[in-house]
């Protein structure tokens, strides 16, 4: 069965700095109509950064819709243009002030798809050396953490670590 | 440090069917402002369903904002007020037309903490038996699959599955 539906109507609700928001009139493959509410997001990427064979670079970050600070793996927003190795690079750096000489694509996820465009690219970084000093943006708070990839496992299933990228990431290697 | 940023003004931009849409002034950690872009979401439940003890129910759906049809466990969104164990057999049932005689939670994500405060809930389904015989709802159209666990992480590797909450399910077991 064709489970497509063809657009009818799209509306902009919202062209903010980082979403955009449309309401989509669409064609249901029994031939009725439904609303789709949709966010566009630029896409991110995640990145998997070995300190050595067994340690990651995580970092610790207020997420403000959540209201708190949890764990994850470096990662960030795709700026406009931009190629998503060299972004992942970037994020790297501005996350934890290292670069890498190893810098592997290893798969993508899409984070929420009943609602939301958002792609998330992910590479694996290994081979690391320092790079700036200074970590985060001007509006980015940033805690950096070492991580043993060996209980990484047992974080998620005690709930010490919830961000659904940093949990896919450790399922693509 | 403390990382958390202080609501100074908020904007609602949006309030539709699913989502809500708000832009917040905080007060950042160096105590200058900036702008959040927030998605309330009403948050999910997702449910790994075994046939059998290697064999997992999964759902075939169209996905709007991505424009394709994906591969992913049986999922939805919470109803408002709905206990989130009701709305996972719910959920199961809707879309795969089992019901479960055991039914565990197994723990939660956040989808995109960056900008978006969608939780997702995680249950793991055994014991099934046949319940309603029409599945999907009204403007959802669902092709049920079943596929071996032991494939699973292959069909990641190759990016025959790409949804986050899917992935992430195969973590918390």
């Amino acid at each position: 069965m064709d489970l497509s539906e063809k657009t009818i109507k799209k509306d902009i609700i919202y062209s903010g700095k980082i979403i955009e928001v449309n309401l989509q009139t669409v064609k249901l493959p029994n031939g009725r109509e439904s609303k789709r509410e949709i966010v566009n997001h630029p896409g991110g990427v995640a990145i998997l950064a070995y300190k050595d064979s067994d340690t990651l670079f995580m970092v610790e970050q207020f997420r403000k819709p959540i209201e708190k600070s949890i764990l994850e793996i470096p990662a960030g927003k795709i700026e406009k243009n931009e190629d998503i190795k060299v972004c992942g690079m970037r994020e790297l750096e501005e996350e934890t002030g290292y670069k890498a000489r190893k810098f592997e694509y290893i798969g993508k996820v899409v984070t929420s798809p009943g609602f939301c465009d958002e792609y998330i690219y992910f590479f694996k970084a290994e081979d690391l050396y320092k790079g700036r000093n200074d970590i985060g943006d001007e509006d980015e708070f940033i805690n950096v953490k070492e991580v043993k990839e060996s209980r990484i496992k047992d974080m998620i299933k005690k709930g010490e670590i919830i961000d659904a990228k940093t949990i896919c990431a450790f399922m693509m290697i």
